[in-house]
C-alpha cells in the first residue's frame, strides 16, 4: 500500500509500504478514504522531536472494516468507523474512568501510520466506534476531525470547565485551538475569547463562537484578557500549543480558581512552582481521551449540529502528503486533509 | 503588649510591640488566649525565605472581639471568633466562588503577628466567624488548628477528590498532612495512606484515619504506592510539604485521572511539563480559603465530632515562643501551642 514515512525533519515521502495485517485476535483492520496531517507531527517535521529512522506517519483516521479478528465482538467488517490515537481496551479501571488514552493496555496509532492507505487498529473493540451507516463523503471531514483535533479541543474545554455563565479564553490557533472555541460554544459558554493574530483563523474562531478576538500574545494578551474580565481573568482557559510562553498565558489568564485545560503536547514547558501555588488555577490536560467524547461528537457531526470538518482549509491527494506538511508548517494551511 | 518578633533566622524574640488599633472601619481587634508555631513559619526561621528586619510573626489566631470598627456589622465586641491567614471581604467575586485567599482585598494578617496578645484583624465581617458561645478551654486548641492547619489539610483533601470509594495518600506528616488525613476519613474516603517514618505522627495518622502508614519516600515511596493501589496509584494525592522531591512524588503517586491537592508552600519548586502532560493528573492547590470551610470547621468541632486540637503536642506560654520554634524546627514537636 502507499502511506507516508517521514525520513528526517522536513522529508516526508509517500512511498509503498507493506500492507497491515491483524497481529492480535483483537487488530482490526481498516480501509481509509482520507487521513489527515496533525499539528503534533510538525514536531518531528521541525526537528523538535526526534526520529529513529524512516517512521511511518499519522495517528487521525477514519475508514471501513475491512477484516476484524477472531476475538473482536462489536466491531464488524463493512461498518464505517472512527479511533483516536490511543488504542484502547475501554474496560481497564483507568478508560471507565474516562482516560482512556492512559488505558493500562494502550497502544499508539502514530507508530502504524494512518497516513496510508490502510491501517492496522489494537483492541478495536475499545477503540473503535461506528458511524449508524455508511457517511456521505461531505461528512467524511468533520467525522475525521473528530478522531484528534476536534475530540482534543473538546477535552481540554471540559476540563477548563467551559459552560454557562463561563468566560473561556483559547490560547492557541491551530485546529485544536479553534475546535475548542466550538466545544465552548456547544457547552454553553457565555463568552468565548480567542487568542490569534492571523484573519483567516479569526474568520474560523467566530464562525465557530468566538465573541471576541485578543491579537496580543505573552503578557499584554494576558492584560488583555484581564481588561475583558474586569481585571480578574477568564474562569477556564484552554491552551492548545504547549509551549512554555503559551503555558504561561493560559495560566495567567484565569482567575484564581478556575480552570487550565491544557491539551498541546508539551515540549521544553518548566511550571514555576510558587507561581502556580499563588495563581489558584487547577491545571489539567494531556493527550485527550477522546474516546470518551466519540459517540457524542459522532452524533453532533451526524445530526449536522457542528462542522469541525472547516478546520481543513487545504485537501490534498495522499500522494502530495509533502505538500500539506509544508503548508503547514508554513502556516499557510490552518489543517491539511489527504484524500487516499 | 508581648508580641513575638524575629530578628535574624533562628532568633525569635517575644518582646514589647505596640498594642495594635483600629486603622480602619472594617477592622476588629481580639484578644488572644492562644496562638501557635507554623510549619510555614519555619521557612524564615530556616533563612530560605528573607525577612526585611525585624518582623512580627504568626498568622493563627482566635480570640474574643475588644473592638470593632464602625463599619463592622456582623461581629460584636464580646464575640469569640476564628479567622484565617489572608482577612478577605467574602463579598468579592472571587471569595463568592470560595477562594477568600485571593480575595480581591485580601490583606496578609502574617504582617500583623499573630503570635501575640492582641491582634488587628481587618475586613472583620469576611474574615471573622464567631463561635455559638464562648468555647470551654479544651477546646481552644482545636479551634486555633481550625484558623490554618485543619482548613489547610481539609482544602487539600477537598481539591483531591478525597471521598467514597477513594485512596487517599498523604505526602508529609506536619500537622497539615496529619489533617489532611482527618479531613480524607471525615469526607469518606475509603483507604488513607499517610507517608512517614516518624512513629509519634504515624500513630496520630492512624488516630486520625489512616489505614496503611509507608514509610518509603521519593520513589520508593511512589513504588509503595502503586504496590498497594493494583500499580495504578491513588485516585487523590494531598501534598503537604512544598519541596520538589514532594511535589514529584504526590504528582506520580496519583493514577492518570486523579487529583492532587497541594498545600505545602512551594519552594524552589519547577514542575517538568511533559512529564505533568502525560501524567493525566489534575492539580489543584494553593493557600487554602480556610474562610470557605470555617462554618463546617467550627460546627465539627463545637459537636466534637473530630478534635483536630491533637497536633499540638507541645504547648508552652507564649513567653517561650523561641522554644517552640526550636521545637518544631527539630522535629520533637509536630505543632506547638503558645498561651498567652
Amino acid at each position: 500500500m502507499r502511506g507516508a514515512v517521514m525520513h528526517a525533519p522536513g522529508d516526508v515521502r509517500i512511498e509503498e509500504r507493506e500492507d497491515p495485517r491483524i497481529l492480535a485476535p483483537t487488530d482490526a483492520i481498516i480501509r481509509l478514504p482520507a487521513t489527515c496531517v496533525c499539528g503534533s507531527d510538525l514536531w518531528s517535521y521541525r526537528g523538535i522531536e526526534s526520529i529513529d529512522g524512516p517512521s511511518p506517519m499519522g495517528h487521525e483516521y477514519v475508514g471501513v472494516v475491512e477484516e476484524a479478528g477472531s476475538e473482536v465482538r462489536n466491531i464488524q467488517p463493512g461498518q464505517f468507523v472512527i479511533g483516536s490515537f490511543f488504542a484502547s481496551d475501554n474496560t481497564c479501571e483507568i478508560c471507565q474512568a474516562g482516560y482512556q488514552s492512559s488505558c493500562i493496555h494502550r497502544e499508539p496509532i502514530g507508530r502504524n501510520g494512518a497516513q496510508a492507505e490502510y491501517l492496522r487498529v489494537p483492541l478495536a473493540d475499545g477503540t473503535l466506534v461506528a458511524t449508524p451507516e455508511i457517511p456521505p463523503d461531505d461528512l467524511i471531514p468533520s467525522l475525521l476531525a473528530a478522531s484528534d483535533v476536534l475530540g482534543t479541543g473538546w477535552f481540554g474545554a471540559v476540563v477548563a470547565e467551559a459552560g454557562p455563565g463561563k468566560t473561556v479564553a483559547v490560547v492557541g490557533d491551530g485546529a485544536v485551538g479553534l475546535l475548542a472555541v466550538l466545544a465552548a460554544k456547544q457547552l454553553g459558554a457565555e463568552r468565548i475569547i480567542a487568542m490569534s493574530r492571523h484573519e483567516p483563523r479569526q474568520k474560523l474562531a467566530i464562525d465557530f463562537g468566538a465573541t471576541d478576538i485578543v491579537t496580543e500574545r505573552g503578557d499584554d494578551g494576558v492584560a488583555r484578557v484581564k481588561e475583558l474580565t474586569g481585571g480578574l481573568g477568564a474562569h477556564s482557559v484552554v491552551e492548545a500549543v504547549g509551549t512554555q510562553e503559551s503555558m504561561m498565558q493560559a495560566i495567567r489568564s484565569t482567575r484564581p480558581g478556575g480552570h487550565v485545560g491544557y491539551v498541546g503536547v508539551a515540549h521544553g514547558v518548566e511550571l514555576p512552582g510558587e507561581e502556580l501555588f499563588f495563581s489558584h488555577v487547577n491545571l489539567h490536560g494531556g493527550p485527550a481521551p477522546v474516546r470518551r467524547f466519540l459517540p457524542e461528537l459522532i452524533e453532533l457531526i451526524w445530526n449536522r449540529k457542528i462542522d469541525p470538518g472547516k478546520v481543513f482549509d487545504l485537501s490534498l491527494p495522499l500522494e502530495q502528503a509533502a505538500e500539506g506538511y509544508k503548508a503547514m508548517d508554513e502556516r499557510s494551511a490552518i489543517k491539511v486533509l489527504l484524500w487516499v
